[in-house]
């Protein structure tokens, strides 16, 4: 096989979820039926890497310092929401129940992983969520084992740090994640949310 | 969501298998977690794009006008074997049963998909089956309808050039793709190819 070929049949194992097979039926689709993807992805990958970064005060992906919704004067300051992903932020806002801003953590506790507080960035939200402005921090981690425990430790944090705390009420099945439950239910969720 | 990060997902998806959300997540995991991964597959489909080309004997994926394989002098020039895929070639060559040189369609005939003779390039094997030196052509399409029909086509072609054609003995599963038949098998069959 062609060195080119098998370089690229490498690179596309490192996409979550590919393995040997799919790497290589990827490799031969992309050059023998859409050379014009491979090259536009090829791009978007150089473009991507170069242009985006964390948001100084969300930490969500943008090309900006500041993301356009922290920067969207209409939203309510007084309310911050925690999200583990943009997926999910992406899925609260679709809900069109919450005004407010967002603290995404692009993660979750995971002790067994090596995930712990620092890579979730929980200096930056205690940061965030002390500007004097954040009236109410609300907790939308994931409903799963992780999640339940990343809220529970932000939260005493923040407690601790005399802020008030909510969670989303358990309208989101249990085990379920965000990504994946419709908006309605999360609406409902967000509605009743309650203190911590 | 930032414009080069929708753009990415976007790009993505033009892989096979890959929906919306696998897209988000891929984006998400490259940028997040392996950046260096991201700039390497960009790297990789520029450079496949740029050099990959088709040998001009055989019409497999080559960076040369001839690759590696039609080039060796040691394999026997009067033997050419018709795969339809590069991966078929390569779990042929695993079996060390064949020393002959092979003619890859990239496709099969697929008249639902409107894939004819053209598309899997029947002039250029017409040409190549043809040099002279050439004494039989071993027809090893996958044993699925399609393969089959293909393999049936490319053989009354041929025969109606005077070439001798055989056919992979059917120790491959019927319905069964090369790809994923284990070497053995695959040896087995290459043993008792029968004239068609
Ligand atoms: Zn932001
Ligand atoms: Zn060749």
């Amino acid at each position: 096989m062609s060195k080119s070929l098998e370089f690229l049949t490498e690179a596309l194992r490192r996409l979550p979820g590919v393995g040997p097979k799919s790497a290589q039926r990827m490799a031969f689709h992309l050059l023998q039926h859409d050379r014009e993807g491979a090259a536009m992805l090829s791009r978007a990958l150089g473009q991507a890497v170069e242009a985006v970064q964390h948001c100084v005060l969300c930490n969500t992906f943008t090309e900006e310092e500041v993301c356009d919704t922290c920067n969207d004067e209409r939203r309510d300051r007084r309310l911050l929401c925690v999200v583990e992903t943009p997926a999910d932020q992406l899925m609260i806002e679709q809900t069109l129940t919450y005004k407010g801003l967002y603290f995404v953590l692009m993660g979750r506790l995971s002790p067994l992983d090596g995930i712990g507080p620092k890579d979730i960035h929980l200096e930056k939200l205690v940061a965030r969520a002390n500007d004097g402005v954040v009236g109410e921090v609300v907790l939308a981690t994931n409903f799963t084992n992780e999640g339940e425990a990343t809220a529970h430790y932000i939260s005493e944090m923040l407690k601790a740090r005399g802020l008030r705390v909510s969670r989303l009420a358990r309208g989101v099945p249990v085990g379920g994640e965000l990504e994946y439950v419709d908006a309605g239910t999360i609406a409902r969720a967000m509605l009743d949310r309650r203190a911590t």
